[in-house]
């Protein structure tokens, strides 16, 4: 017990000692951009960028929050971890990927590093969703601190080198989250956690899990479209929009036709009707019609669906992966939907209909051009630059190469960081402690006491 | 039994049929508008119109969902319900509408449609809170595809035709929903689902109501300013923020003047502190100075609150119009005091006050001209339109004919929806059912079952 | 019982009469500021305030309002007074705060109104908390509605005549509204209120409060930036993102290692997280470098949970200031510290780093000039006014007097407000009826009874 004391002592001073760490980090490496700066350029930025950015803050803090919330012991957890995660990875997120865009030997700050910190968040919580209730405060914060390395060596390679397009993050947010989420939960694997008592919902914490799926549903439109700007931007709202309501419709029928009686299972519900916003997510901007957008919405829908009544099922049977909110099924299945769906419009797309904004959409298929060339091409095309020449073939094949990376690093990195925090030095959790906030949190307490 | 699971999985059957139905739609007659595709011409629109947009986005899915949740054992219906309804009708709204606006043979996609299709999910949102509680998930279906038919052809006879305005939807939504639902509700009438005893809130159902009225009150300028722009934007957003704050203030001295005790009763809060904005909602835009908006919002909210308190059980004993979330006290008799107060200040609408924004406000107003005046005036007027050259009092009077348009169409489509629903065929509810998740709900259950 | 009935039937009595009053006052002095009618020269404010608005107007009805929701059997009164406070404040702020700056005997409204009367209501929110449970509704009412007159005068003083700048309100709208509540705290103190068997919270009531929390929390940078503009906002967003951040993380830390058995807190996460956005309000407009706002978002952070931990027990025990939601610790210290903050921010603030934007980021050191300078100085700073010339030595000494001058009329204000409200007049509240909804409002009711 005194161990045990000792032992929780660590999560408070490791987490002021990495706060310490990230002060210091940003004295020596972090200073504004110059848009944050007197004499900006960019002054419309704040005003154009700003609502969406508070759109996908809500989306992470409460969407995501309340989602937590189903469990009916561990409420206090699932709001309070995301919201320390949240805050956590911000910070750190802002600098690993700083890191690796780096001016005059400085992290530059403006809002994309708040929409970078942000998207690296969601990547973080859908890996928290796969071991909700499974582990220790202590756990979390070390299985963040490394995930977000990953995240951006992977989001690094995938964008910059690969220069595959992902607008709404779905491979390289969501299904390298579910992934990475995935091979932690596996190493952790433990068979009493299976169908544990407390691994329940109760009418109350179901119906504040639902209202966090609907302020996700609703701010979907801006999470898959913050990235992109003007009419891509316009274009994938219009696209998520759709898709989401197709999504929903078709959770509402599949979840009746699989559900004993044809009642409504409310975790498809909560989740799988999110589906749709995260299949369509890699393609948000691309031309693929409304109707394109609700068909990838409905599969994303039905596969999700799927998923929650079989394949979580069988994966905890067969592999052993016990994936507590069903990431699996609403970030990674429909991720990887939405890669090949990817594959298949990139290989499609050419200059007959996107024009000048093929280059906008994809960037690699600018042609290479040298000084000349560019003067001339300036004139028609404002924001362009020399690109890679790719052809739409090469698109595609690139779209599917930024999935298999993402899909290799997220496991490898899920791997390694499980057996790091398998270790005794963090806490793992025993099964009489699980999806219980009793032991972590002052739970029914009186305001406060003072005498 | 077996009866009954068959009848019930109708319900997923004719839903997916119907996703499907709406898929081949948007095949063959949907596309995306010139503004999503490159070249377009309009790009700030997505960046005006688009926070806007989210917030009544929430308004639905959040503030009405939550709204709903009042019942004590219903809370799961009223919020998976609502949400349904908003996806249902997002898409078939989307198409509706477009029938009667296409352009080379296809309904043009922007986020001018999901403005449309959002407003469209409110009128039903309004009518389901007539009869929540007391149908299937086949009759709230049906009555959402119908009650659409309906509120397209009304919205288009009435703006199109009549060329009445009606900003914030006062009558066009909300008092059509009312008067739609409430003629539903009166077909639908069993005198065992009054006062039933499932028929109650419990404290946390109460809080969450509570929570989505906070919602709805807080978006409601913006859903009072979305189909307005610029200088008309702004006078709607200020007129309605006064009259919401009013309406407020007289709820809760109303409330405490009629509660036994003094005491503040929750359904007054929970709903007629709404009605200032459904008040407002017709001349939201219009120069009714800020005294008049604070004046609209304490009339709405004292005849909301007399509603409640004796129009709604008078309703039940006298015209067996059983309305459940009293739609006809907070959208009904508000929208149509809405409309008055349009009759009353189109009436009074002069160019001396409203000086050129006359035309922007009522486009009919604009007057009657050939070519060669046209070119002259568009030197003053960029927007102008060749109008129909109305009177003041002719505006006024044809803002009174789309209220009576309103009222017959509505309650002519609740009738005919009513007589259909009541069908056996769309499994009517019996009373031990109503009010009551447990029948349709996978209840407490454990989260997933993998053996 | 008579009595007791009649003197609850003043409550809806002042409060219809007082919303009369205000529908004159309006009448009377209201009218629509210029851009809110035809030929309004400034269009634009609405796209791009409007957004941010919301937000706010969120943080303050929502996040406010759930966070007082914390306590067992009080949260219709948290939730509902709050929104009551809120709309009163709104109304009579606006004429309070217009009476100082009337043009052509009129109060001119738009939305800067709007955003004028939500920051008061904030400030009324915040003292609401000091006492809440504990004063009846008509305490309440008349403590709103005395504290806007004192609120108005402090900030007319400090920001008109003193010059001195304060963004996000830190100063102005938090310690001004914790010691004012303090103040009336005190002077309403019953030893019998403390410890009060139904001071507490219960699983539930927690849960809301904490999401209240969390909205808070993601508005906050809209919060700290709504008074600014362009890159003054940006600065203020990324600052108060990354302090929120800090601040999160710290109090998580700090919370554990001060709670036994290094538990988490309820009372610190839902309160002291929030504390650094109050630290860097009064200079999230500053060039403070990002680890500037870190710094001060950790130093909140740590005095926040400091203060809920130690110091607000120790008020109750030798001052008899009994803080139910503790604003000393979430307001009060850290809108000291950002108070000391903006002193040595403002005198270290020279032309060098800011460039032009000095004279935007502190009017007050505009120098003095005669027209023709003006002239001249007008190509470069198109907003160029004429200012006071003042030093950064200077600057940092009127921010220093702003401070005392807040803390002198809060705590004169509450104490003068605090007598007041005590006669028996105003219905004090015996102990009996303390922290429960039950004597206020109709708890667990039937819906409605109609026979």
């Amino acid at each position: 017990m005194a161990d045990d004391t000792f032992g929780r002592g660590k999560f408070p001073c490791l987490l002021i000692l990495f706060q310490g760490l990230l002060l210091i980090l940003f004295v020596v490496f972090v200073d504004y951009s110059k848009d944050v700066l007197p004499d900006a350029q960019n002054t419309l930025k704040i005003n154009t960028d700003f609502p969406v950015f508070q759109d996908i803050h809500v989306l992470l803090l409460v969407g995501f929050g309340l989602l937590m919330t189903f469990l009916k012991k561990y409420g206090f957890s699932g709001l309070g971890y995301n919201f320390l995660i949240c805050a956590v990875v911000m910070e750190w997120a802002t600098l690993m990927q700083g890191f690796f865009e780096m001016e005059n030997n400085k992290i530059q700050l403006d809002i994309d590093s708040m929409i970078k910190g942000d998207l690296a968040a969601v990547t973080i919580l859908v890996s928290f969703g796969a071991v909700l209730g499974k582990t220790s405060s202590l756990q979390l914060l070390l299985m963040s601190f490394i995930e977000v390395i990953f995240y951006t060596i992977n989001r690094t390679i995938c964008t910059t080198y690969l220069q595959a397009v992902d607008p709404g993050g779905a491979v390289l947010v969501h299904a390298f989250g579910a992934y990475f989420g995935l091979t932690v939960a596996r190493v952790l694997y433990n068979k009493n956690s299976v169908a544990h008592e407390k691994e329940a919902s109760r009418y109350t914490s179901d119906l504040f899990a639902t209202l966090g799926t609907i302020f996700l549903w609703v701010y979907w439109p801006s999470f898959n479209s913050i990235l992109v700007q003007g009419v891509l931007r316009h274009r994938a709202v219009v696209n998520t929009y759709y898709a989401m309501a197709a999504s929903c419709v078709t959770v509402f029928a599949f979840s009746s036709l699989v559900t004993k009686a044809s009642k409504l299972s409310m975790v498809h519900i909560q989740n799988a009707t999110l589906a749709g916003g995260v299949a369509v997510g890699t393609i948000a901007s691309m031309i693929i019609h409304p109707w394109g957008a609700i068909l990838l919405g409905m599969v994303g829908g039905i596969i999700s669906t799927i998923g929650y009544k079989y394949i979580q099922p069988w994966l905890i049977r067969t592999l052993h992966i016990h994936d507590t909110c069903g990431v699996n099924s609403l970030h990674g299945m429909p991720g990887i939907l939405a890669a090949i769906a990817s594959i298949v419009s990139s290989g499609l797309a050419g200059f007959g209909q996107y024009k000048t904004s093929l280059y906008t959409v994809f960037p690699a298929r600018s042609p290479v051009i040298n000084s000349t060339q560019y003067l001339e091409l300036v004139q028609f095309v404002p924001d362009a630059r020399a690109g890679l020449g790719r052809t739409a073939t090469e698109q595609a094949g690139y779209q599917c190469a930024a999935l298999v990376m993402t899909l290799a690093v997220s496991s490898m990195g899920g791997l390694i960081t499980g057996f790091i925090v398998k270790q005794s030095f963090f806490d793992p959790m025993t099964e009489d402690r699980m999806y219980d906030d009793l032991h972590y949190w002052e739970v029914c307490f009186y305001h406060f006491s003072i005498f």
